[in-house]
């Protein structure tokens, strides 16, 4: 299993939802940089589930302890690994999927691929509860870029297919609310839309063919459960329209070069533009629901019903905003380190 | 630069669209596997220009020579180099473009990446052209995959917007040819979206967070150059319905779990469910055009206009069918290689 | 800083002497092993300072604890994440080192390439004390390995350029104990030479060129500190002789082809022969020693004295022998299970 | 199989002896560097054979041609591919030995590994005439390390166990000329010693743990054929003194930190201390000598003898200098360039 991202910034998350611990190992961080922990606390207080009635009622002690790799709040240069100690768990309610996988979820396949030794406790290592630690390294990475004045912004886009109205950082609309609010009581969930922007990343940054700017962004987003799509720019929609509508042409402003329109969403060949880098990313529907829904016992090969009783979220489109954050951090920054442009 | 893709099984391209060759070198091949040459050659004449009014009326010479690897046609375990040597260069019609970067082509990014040390002749090494040695690599890994019955299948799903309705393999429909048809003469372009399906992978392949099935796939195939989006099982409509409604649900036929639908494309966790992988890209339209458009003298930086004077396809989303198929051997089987799945 | 070894088992050591722990990351391990603790206990063991007159009286607490990667004592699949807790510091015996770095360590080399923000205290990421998670690591794929009934045997070949006559596991002769206790009441020490013999790996295995056996477990085994040379099989003797005395020549055993002698140790382009894998590595004298040594204050950059206080050994030689172990085995290990060997 | 090396600076090796053509090639060479072609063909005459009685008559087109990466003379950026047409082939000379292995060879093992369809002619893929294309990289990046004044000099330090006395770049002293002749004479073969240093080399490059300096060259020097053994600094022969005698002290030199000696070679805790880089290699004497050396038929599975007819050298040391020099210049060269130190 390789649950390893990056190349000369390296992450490798590890953990089980119901294990002893999760955590992060980051490797290649140069030393020196002082890390701001109240804000990096701010920002995994983001994606933490029992903030508001539309999110999980689940507490999450995401309390990081940081093992090696600092001294004081100061980079060394060693890796960096931080842990955050299991405590909620109520495995429980989970009893019931033991044998039984969950529709949309990786049991099934984790059990297939590990010949049913996986840790089935609450998604085991595929668990959105994963997502903790990559927040960490990259709230961490988010810092760094910061200081070179490189900027990562995700915000809903849709929600069940409607457009969010809000444009708050994380804030969604009243009517997007109520429409999550109804969904919960109807036992059901709904997925949405991230929409992400880099800015300042300048250009000549990336590679052609297979280490793109877009390769290597597909290759960590991907890697946030629950995410089945990107698209760069103007993305399908691009693939309607013509070229001489899709092409974005050159200008001068202020001695630079730009472009016009940006519906190569900043990367040209895998390389950047010097323009915002935009791509959208779509977020299936929770598979947990409040519904009976069909499946098999996996002891038995008999057809069963399960019902998701767990404390699970309607719909995660607003918790999921810092995660594509970080590994965008994650991936951007690992590029500008490679490159020597930062 | 890399363009190197792939872990037990690795490809790396090599070459520009105007120098002496461009090729390819797999390493990773095992030994004894005998290529059918006569198969390999009709796969490469799938992507080939100048077999139709609607492609570019260029002629390239895509006969590769084997320099290493096999004895006869028979693998020997050693790194196989592919090449195929440049002809049919009129690098003449690109000379306008030497200094005024193309709307949407990596002319601009690569000149700002290598100073103005890129071969920007044709596109250099970003060229299309270089999906050709894409294709000898993909063509031999099909027909690997297929010993194994395991198949994949791009068909053209939608150009300009307008959903293809022909069924044959690599088929346009009469519409479609009449849309580019008319688009080309008004000097314009148009992109399109490629359905692929991969059959018979089975269950438990893959790994979970980074490394998973999608991750590589799209790592793999935003390589291709002009794709610029990718979407599993639903993927983006997915993201619009309920999660009652994209779940897949479990049920036993011939005493095998199967799925009653497939919105997750055959992937949950990263992993494969054994049902067909399936996927859609979108393909931007072509960016030279027959058309006046905006760019920047990058020598003395003065606004200028270019015209497409070039040989080029006014659609390239046919051609691109069995890069897509190619690449997605080439992930696969590198995926099944790895897991001593195959 | 890049800290992982490995391709398809992957290991990642974090840590700091003197930080809150230490610890190790196994990507890879197949699901559904169980790990025997107390014989992977009793193999800590054998790498323990404190145990006798001979090494450091300074205990190590190595008793670790596993976060991750298990269900009971069983692999999940998951990466095994497992953390020793620092507790027995004494910086204070380092305080001395802080600005004059101590001959023979990386202190000097660490602190220019990390700009002085190194953890400093005890050595910090570049600790001897970092061996015990590879030692964690290598005794599970020990464990694995002797499954498939392939050993790793380490012993004491030579101390100080004495022979050692003793031929226990892990044993030196009393000639040599007294060696070494005769070195360190002089307040100095000792390194010597350490020779493995892998026996058990088939005919057919590692790859020629860049990626043989050599070149993995050069790679791994100079990640030990204090290793600085490595020979297979007649090695630097073997270049003192001619051909016909160094080639192995070829001959059937019980219908297997078995060489006369086995001077490549095992490996012939890179690929082993079958027979036993062998390697003699030579470990440097430890550096700290209690004598009054020259070097430089980095803060002042002027020249000065440092004397050894701290509680170290006077000759690491017989505790390293578990470590060489270990990183053998998880190379050897790493390379079956690419090559779906194991 | 994987003959790639390197990360940032990433080299493939592909080709068999016998086969159409040898070549490599390079990834992550920066664009705008003009190769001295003049230069390039000057070192890699060093290597060439049929120089000398003490050589083998064998001669090699070592012409080579590059298909990618250059406009004009000076690097793209793009992938750099070089190849080298096989002409003065007498495979003849090989057929004794397509069913009976060399000892000493790899052609037993690459037969088990490749279940028999190895490209056997001349030793195939692992044929001591894959360094050709290892030298033109290597070339190729000494001369940029040297635009920087780092410097990469081997020499030659015994041969058969006797020191070399002259210091000619790539000499050897009249003894041992003669030594190599009554050897050849006698139908056998040499080995030897080859001593490295690189000078110019910045303190504080290179990387704790697994991915040092020593990790690195020895991973690369590995994949010369006929290497054995590595030692850096004092090596096997301080493994043998004691610790106050094999310590480097630290003093100020032109307002520098300096060691007084450099038993070291150059290198702490994996990361270089700005002293010159040192380090010694074995190679094996040559295994096809001119005598009857017992082996087996791999298709009859009897005991035969085979005599080595072919124009083998009777020793390769001196022609392996330059391929030393240029493994260590792709190693130190992708080291810095990962750093960012050139």
């Amino acid at each position: 299993m390789s649950s390893t991202l990056g190349n000369k910034l390296k992450i490798t998350v590890f953990g089980q939802s119901h294990g002893k611990a999760i955590g992060i190992t980051i490797s290649g961080l140069p030393a020196g940089i002082k890390i701001d922990m109240d804000k990096l606390m701010s920002f995994m207080e983001r994606r933490k589930p029992g903030n508001s009635k539309i999110s999980t009622s689940r507490k999450e002690n995401d309390e990081p302890e940081f093992l090696s790799g600092l001294v004081g709040n100061v980079t060394c240069g060693a890796p960096l690994t931080a842990v955050i100690y299991n405590k909620d768990m109520r495995s429980g309610d989970y009893k019931l999927f033991e044998n039984a996988p969950r529709p949309g979820h990786g049991d099934f396949t984790s059990f297939v691929k590990y010949s049913g030794f996986n840790d089935s406790r609450g998604g085991g290592h595929l668990s959105g509860r994963l997502t903790a630690p990559m927040v960490i390294a990259g709230g961490i990475c988010k810092q760094i870029l910061e200081k070179s004045d490189i900027r990562i912004v995700s915000r809903v886009k849709t929600i069940g297919g409607i457009e969010n109205t809000s444009f708050d950082e994380g804030g969604i609309s009243e009517e997007l609310k109520d429409l999550i609010l109804v969904t919960k009581e109807n036992g059901d969930s709904l997925g949405g839309v991230v929409s992400t922007t880099i800015s300042g990343v300048p250009a000549g940054v990336g590679e052609p063919i297979f280490d793109g700017i877009e390769n290597r962004i597909a290759a960590g987003i991907f890697g946030i459960p629950g995410i089945k799509a990107i698209e760069f720019g103007s993305g399908f929609h691009g693939a309607t329209i013509k070229g001489s509508e899709n092409n974005d042409q050159f200008k001068i402003v202020n001695n630079k070069i730009v472009t016009e329109t940006n519906n190569c969403g900043g990367i040209l060949g895998g390389i950047s533009t010097g323009m915002n880098i935009t791509f959208n990313v779509a977020v299936k529907p929770t598979p947990t629901i409040g519904r009976f829904q069909k499946t098999v016992d996996l002891k038995s090969m008999e057809q069963v019903e399960i019902y998701g009783k767990g404390r699970h979220d309607p719909c995660i489109v607003p918790r999921i905003l810092p995660v594509v954050e970080a590994i965008s951090a994650v991936v951007i920054y690992d590029i500008l380190l490679e490159e020597g442009a930062i």
